[in-house]
Formats: C-alpha cells, sequence, structure tokens
C-alpha cells in the first residue's frame, strides 16, 4: 500500500490540476490531498475561493482519495500524521526537491520526493492555471 | 441499469454542482452529463471556461460517469442518443417540468422528469454559485 502525498492551493480548479492529481494517484495507490489554508498562502495572491471549499472541491475529484486543510502553523504536521511514502511536487511548484527530501529527514518523515509531469499550459484552447481563469474573468466581467 | 441524464453550463465548478450530481447520480446507475456550449447560453452571461475544458472538469468529479457537450442546434440530439430513464434538474434550473415532459414525449423519448434538491445557497462559508465566485474575483482582484 503505497500513500502519495500532495498539496497546493487549488483556487479555481482546472485541468492542470487534475492532471497533477491522475499523475500523483498513478505514483502509489492512495492519493492524499493537503489545501493550503488561505492564511499561509503567502508567496502569491490570497485565493478567492474559502478554505473549506477547496478542501470539498479537491475532496470530488476522481483521482483524489482524500483531501485535508493543511496546519496553521507547521506544514509538517498534515506529513507526519499521514506519513506518505512518496510526496508528489506539482511541475512549477517553487519547492527545491533536495532541500525538502533534507528538512523531511530531519523531522524523521522518511519519504520520497517526486515531481509531477506538466501540461502543454501553452494550450490555447485551456484555461490551464487560476491566474488565467481570474484573468479571463476580469476580462470579461471587469468594468 | 438506470440512465441518469444531468445537464447545465457548469462554468467554474462549486460545491452546489457536486451537490447536484451526487443527487442525480443516486436516482440511477449510471450519470451523462450534457455541458451546454456557450453559443447556446442566451438566458445568461457566457461561461468564462472554455466548452471542452467544462466538459473535462464535469468529467473528472467521482458521480459522473460520462460529460458530453449539447449539440449546437437541438437540444435533444444528445437526449436521443443517451436515452436516459431520468432527465435530473438542477435545483434552480428554469425549466418546466410539465413542458419538458410533454417536449420529449412529442419526440418520442421516454424518460421521467426530476428535479434535484438544493444545497443551502445562503452558507456563509461557502461560495455556491459561479456568480459569486465571479463576484468574489472582480472584488478582490478588480481594479
Amino acid at each position: 500500500m503505497t500513500r502519495v502525498v500532495a498539496q497546493g492551493t487549488f483556487d479555481i480548479l482546472h485541468p492542470g490540476h487534475v492532471h497533477y492529481f491522475r499523475d500523483a494517484a498513478e505514483m502509489g495507490d492512495e492519493l492524499h490531498v493537503i489545501i493550503a489554508r488561505s492564511e499561509n498562502v503567502t508567496h502569491k495572491e490570497p485565493p478567492v475561493v474559502p478554505d473549506e471549499q477547496r478542501r470539498e472541491m479537491v475532496a470530488a475529484l476522481k483521482p483524489v482519495d482524500e483531501a485535508h486543510l493543511g496546519h496553521p502553523e507547521d506544514i509538517f504536521v498534515p506529513i507526519e500524521r499521514l506519513d506518505p511514502d512518496i510526496i508528489a511536487l506539482g511541475y512549477d511548484q517553487h519547492h527545491d526537491e533536495a532541500k525538502l527530501q533534507q528538512a523531511l529527514a530531519e523531522r524523521g518523515i522518511d519519504c520520497e520526493v517526486r515531481r509531477a509531469s506538466a501540461l502543454d499550459r501553452d494550450d490555447p484552447e485551456r484555461l490551464l492555471s487560476t491566474g488565467r481563469i481570474i484573468d479571463r474573468v476580469l476580462d470579461e466581467r471587469g468594468d
């Protein structure tokens, strides 16, 4: 039984998220997703959709077994609790794999860090980021 | 084998959509969803998300077996092809059940029309319509 953990903000869902979850799910038998709380999203604008609603929507996707909100202070708390075999990073997530592996080792968490593949973000027919969906909303519905 | 069909625009997904699909799926064994093409959305503003991306996202949800784009000219064409036992209307969809039942009968489509239940749209913690998500985007990210 190989448990995989994926994590992120997942504000307005798009096919890039689904692709990430499919890829992560294929790395093992059971996929758990940790959803960043809005208060902890500091490297980009805070999400539009409330925490619990983002969790609920991720949990409704086929590749996902369970979705959990992150810990407000310590990102490693849910990782320790879930005790995954693999952490699957999104292809564009700004994490240094070696540093993350080292931080996990220091916390006594024995798991492998892998990176999911990318969907073609330049696909002209799809809005493959929350930012592109938000820009489309502002273009079409803004004053 | 009871086949259920649900239909709608499903622009930016939210828990109200998931609730509708769960409810519809529970009416039978197999849920097919027909996604309105943007060109046919005339009773409200056209969707922000492209047709095929909306189809792809609906197909990724757990209660949904298959998602199909609607027919550009005749809404009954996919219904005839899918030959459902039940058409599940969303609780807030502006269709007159008796008139729809009659139109189906005139086309020789023998199926029952039911209505799904509502999620509590006044839930202050959730954005239970695409319109509320769009308003939140405009409030938080607009100029």
